[in-house]
């Protein structure tokens, strides 16, 4: 079975790609081009694989779970520009799909200081940038 | 082709284990462990597969589906206490994971009373317990 | 100018009056009249009013106005049986409509220990039992 | 990776099939068979996939995936009458079941005008005829 | 104190003006001016005053709201083609804007059929056309 | 009658307070003082209120209201840092406490340009900087 948990945070962002000419920058990005940037709240929605435990009747411990994703990616991305202040996004562009696989990894690296082999599995995230757009990854499709 | 549809219904309970000593259960489930209980608004998904029927043009009669989830499941669980109202959770912590269990059980030990053979398929249940949180179970994960 | 904000907690309750009689409680409350009780995800939202401060642009401290909330309201009544553990509720039913009275009393009561005179003021509560039901009552309706 | 998009749109449609008798027709659809019909607020989510592009970090242009949503869809139905202003639709039922089979097979048979071979590819669609009912579809699963 | 109920309904209407000429009726109405007229999935919100019973510690019987807002405006209103099939609309053009005063005529007119004089009072009633845009009256604006 | 109208607009910020020390701000603002900045997606809702036009049935011409919003207001913050780029806050902490003072005196001002004098009026603004908070102002609290 799967359990899906949801995380808000408040980040800002420029979209501008050191590969592309000026010009092309504003065409792709248009006003996400803006130099002084703009940001967004974001709802990182992060699902886990499993069976529950037989005792607890909990797939995973929630505060956990709350702990691994806040030390793993919130801690690093809450209330921060994303262009200037995470190491992994500053030779990416920061649009939310490189955003994604920069979570992922993460969480894929980070899972074994959380959790003992075995038992609950991270699955995927989904990102929201805004209501209307969301980006989903699955584990095994994290780069590298 | 797959209809998911939507049902909220209210609910009390109370995480506590049998199997845990009194330290354990308040370490593992903290306020949720209370001894008088509390409560959520659930909503309840119930997701259907299969092809519309060539003269109606739907995939399933949704009074007909309605009846289904509210006979099989809805009648059991609104505003009741699932601890000590509910005979299949008496052994067990009623938490979400375990009672997606127990739904998905009656739903497919059910479905042959409301659905002829080869129609319409039961595929899948998610219960929300909160905005920021859900659990799914597929059809064929359904113990028994 | 007012600024709302918004706390989700969850909380069990069994609508019973000891003035009814059992068949008129029945017919009141219907299902909520159930003994073992259920219970809800509510919604609080806290409006208060006044004019930002010149130095720091806010109208009020908002790590300071959840302290506020979380030491007034939360604490109380998050993970609680409302009929067994609220003292102020033990004699009346825990309907919204009382509830809400409850709480913006405790909230008048206790608002001079968090904020001094003349700075923001307590303007209205406004508790959602579900999405589609919605209690409010001003500062100035609190009782006694 | 996937994105998924969101567009609402409104139309209005009469759910009345030829295959079945009046009386089956009032016994199928209820008040949606009403003849003078009746009207929805749609949410239509678009899901695509593929990779990321170096350069840009996008798996898909923004505004590339809107024009094509809007040209080969929502300018078919937005602010119409299903049963009438719809060619596809005009020997079916416009159940939503229905509309989704035609929209998926719009956006299958339009998709290389807007896209080059082997970039990103359309994977599914999902319409919400309200917030309690959805319907979705593979690409895979569009007829003919 | 305050309650608010909100009531999902779905019907269809056609934007047009017999004061208008074509062209203005285009000019003024756009694409909801279009003959075959188009649809939506409209919300009702009914707002009521007064003080909670006693006894009860309810406001109003929760039912005999749901009931007097299903007589007086959902049963006429639910699955219908506003232009064609309600009485009052049939020399308005039925924009929400009319819609709301007519809604609210009748629950002003209605009310006392369910309502004991000097119990709770009809309030305010907002409707809303889509997700971004609301209409709202109070009850002491209905005309006439 | 009043109509609310709402609109998405993303924008970065920086809560900083010229008039406080570093300690006092950080203080003061903890994360969200962050040198880099964050941002949101912000919601606004403007509320006009009148009476609809006898011909129409409008209380205001919806893409009129989009058009003065949208100039008045969306076209200088979406997808800016309201820190450095309007002209308006440069002086000013962008809590959106003030904000929504700065918006509120931009569509005070400009309203003239859009709508003649005695037809709809402006009645009020309200900013969620995210689902949990909101802020209000009545278009007679607008400064100066």
């Amino acid at each position: 079975m799967k359990l899906t948990t949801r995380y808000p945070f408040s980040a800002a962002h420029r979209l501008h790609s050191n590969q592309l000419s000026e010009d092309a920058n504003w065409a792709v990005y248009g006003r996400c081009n803006n130099p002084y940037g703009h940001g967004h709240n974001y709802w990182l929605e992060v699902t886990v694989a499993g069976e529950p435990d037989a005792d607890t009747g909990m797939l995973v411990d929630r505060r956990q779970l709350d702990k691994c994703v806040s030390e793993e990616i919130l801690s690093r991305v809450s209330h921060v520009n994303l262009n200037e202040q995470v190491e992994e996004l500053k030779d990416l562009v920061p649009t939310t799909e490189n955003v994604a696989y920069v979570f992922a990894d993460w969480l894929k690296s980070g899972w074994g200081k959380h959790f003992k082999d075995g038992a609950v599995r991270f699955d995927r995230i989904r990102i929201y940038e805004t209501r209307n757009n969301r980006f989903e990854i699955q584990a095994n499709e994290v780069r590298q």
